[in-house]
């Protein structure tokens, strides 16, 4: 496969550290980037170990953060995943690390009011787009979506949104992407993602799936920082709690939460777009699919391992359950970045092949 | 994707049970099936049902078998698994049925004595072809794709081969496959094949991949009679023997070399091409890849649990083994059947983009 050229947007903790492991791979080259601030484009490759280096104040920071700078508003934190959001997606609070933060800071960087169409303006030299934005609301990356498309941008737009619901709303914009010559890969990081991936997988023994159960541990202590926007939508998912909900709570609520928890939060049942993307693959119905997990924001350690069960029916009759463990010490972030990347590629093969519309990762892999 | 028409070279035990199985999936249409006596065509689906009991005289029999046959030579079962390969593959047995034994005693059946030819004849309305031969010669089965390239064939080629060497030989062919328009998916089974395709998802948490450990366990006492060619293909592992000492053994050296191990024999450092497919993936060295296993032809119960470790280094340098298992209660055929129709479905996806050549099953997954 020749060179991929991809844009991250959003350059929080998701976007930059897939611009780090994109490094460590031939092949992929990435020549934009931008946050709500700012926007930086080499099509010759950007000098990433700089860019990295300028934008870890887009990290959400406490009173004790290096910058010396605090956040403005407690809704901050929540947008600091994704600073192009926080300008163009309607959230309240604006960040403020000073004039220099972020992507600004980098002498790759220009100041910009409008990231997202600057990105769009070079899109014809851009094969792939990763959306690390924090879906502030639930049609907030359809709606990006939209914008690649009005602009008739051709080639490969990927998210890691976990939300069930988005799919749909994407789904309901997919002729809109087929005409621009859009691949849209949807639900692509760790869960869904890297374990939707590995259920479809293990469903090939099965010729009828009855259950898949995904069941996650994330040790978050040293990475909590760069994962509040993470972390809050987790959140949505306890009892009690919604998505609405989990975005109004000021960051001193969410705190005496965690502590409540002793820092330990368990999640049944969430409303993860694994169900759907199974699904819409032919694995198993959306309901078959129950995700759930345990966070520790206060060790690095997993609580649990991440764990993806298939049981299902063989065509000899015999009922199984086929398994797939990720090894404690592979961190949320590795988990998510490299399936990401890997997702990335499949879907500018696909682009290149001219499959347009909307794909899960469970329709990027062999099944029958 | 629109339907699927398949043929099926060799109805043994693989091409038999994978007719079987594209039975339990939408989209896929069995076109087209032969063994070394006969050949049966209809464009518009055949009978499965009534064809899977016609040939299941092509399974090597003892002297208590209901169709009241022995075989002519102790050569005759090893050939069995893929009757068209006995006749024009050179294997020296020529197995003894009867005149109505295997496809020519389906209603559909025809005699011939150029099966593979009569295929090659019809491959125009045929999108896949899965080569359930054994690989007598080590060149057997890419001289067989060959022979499709000669006729201009353009679609797609499986096969389930267990051996390295001969992905180079079909990568010697590949011009010749890609200008006909072949998309040609090597060992394509369970391993290599499915516990290939886990082992490249497996190493996406890692930026670089340091061992990948194959482990494989089957319990034959019951499918004994099915396998009896892949059993012997995989004594040729053990210490001591290799492909051309365990093709000369006769029946009653085999029985006696099972006999000194109790049933049960276990494998090291198997040639087994997860190794040269990983490589070509881009996964790990083809040095880094081990396989092995246990083979219990007295149980039906596995002798021990198939499992796929990936041992890698993370991007933020923490080291972890994620590992793949298969539930002890799938059998080898599901896992051989499931996977080989998935690669199937995946090799059509890629052919109708115009991806032309030769692909492992780690080259159609997801992969950065």
């Amino acid at each position: 496969m020749d060179d991929i050229r991809f844009a991250v947007l959003g350059t929080g903790g998701i976007g930059r550290r897939t611009l780090e492991v994109s490094q460590h791979k031939d092949g992929l080259t990435a020549v934009a980037a931008c946050d709500r601030n700012g926007v930086a484009i080499d099509h010759s490759g950007l000098d990433v170990d700089e860019l990295l280096e300028a934008t870890e104040g887009n990290i959400a920071s406490g009173p004790e953060d290096a910058s010396g700078t605090t956040p403005a508003t407690p809704a901050d934190d929540y947008a600091s995943d994704g600073g192009a959001a926080a300008v163009e997606g309607g959230g309240g609070g604006v960040k403020q690390h000073g004039e220099q933060a972020g992507i600004v800071a980098s002498s790759q960087g220009e100041p910009t009011e409008t990231p997202i169409d600057d990105i769009i303006a070079e899109s014809d030299a851009i094969d792939a787009v990763l959306l690390a934005l924090p879906n502030l609301e639930h049609d907030f990356i359809p709606r990006v979506a939209e914008r690649f498309a009005g602009a008739d941008y051709e080639g490969v737009m990927i998210d890691v949104l976990k939300r069930s619901r988005v799919i749909g709303m994407l789904d309901d914009r997919e002729d809109l992407l087929k005409e621009s010559g859009i691949t849209f890969v949807c639900g692509a990081g760790a869960t869904p993602g890297f374990l939707t991936g590995a259920a479809a997988l293990a469903a090939q023994s099965f010729v009828e799936v009855e259950e898949v159960e995904i069941w996650w541990g994330v040790g978050l202590k040293s990475g909590y920082e760069d994962n509040r926007g993470t972390v809050r939508e987790d959140i949505a998912h306890l009892d009690g709690y919604d998505i609405e909900t989990a975005r109004e709570m000021s960051e001193a609520e969410i705190e005496a939460l965690i502590d409540e928890h002793d820092g330990v939060l368990e999640f049944h049942d969430m409303e993860h777009a694994d169900d759907v993307l199974l699904e819409r693959a032919g694995i198993c119905d959306a309901d078959d699919v129950h995700v759930g997990g345990v966070l520790d924001v206060r060790s690095d350690e997993k609580p649990t391992t991440t764990t993806v069960s298939v049981t299902g029916t063989t065509f000899d009759g015999e009922t199984g359950t086929n398994t797939f463990e990720l090894d404690d010490a592979t961190s949320m972030e590795a988990n998510v970045n490299g399936p990401a990347l890997g997702y990335l590629k499949a879907g500018v093969r696909n682009n290149r092949a001219g499959h347009y519309g909307v794909f899960g990762p469970a329709d990027l892999m062999p099944g029958f």
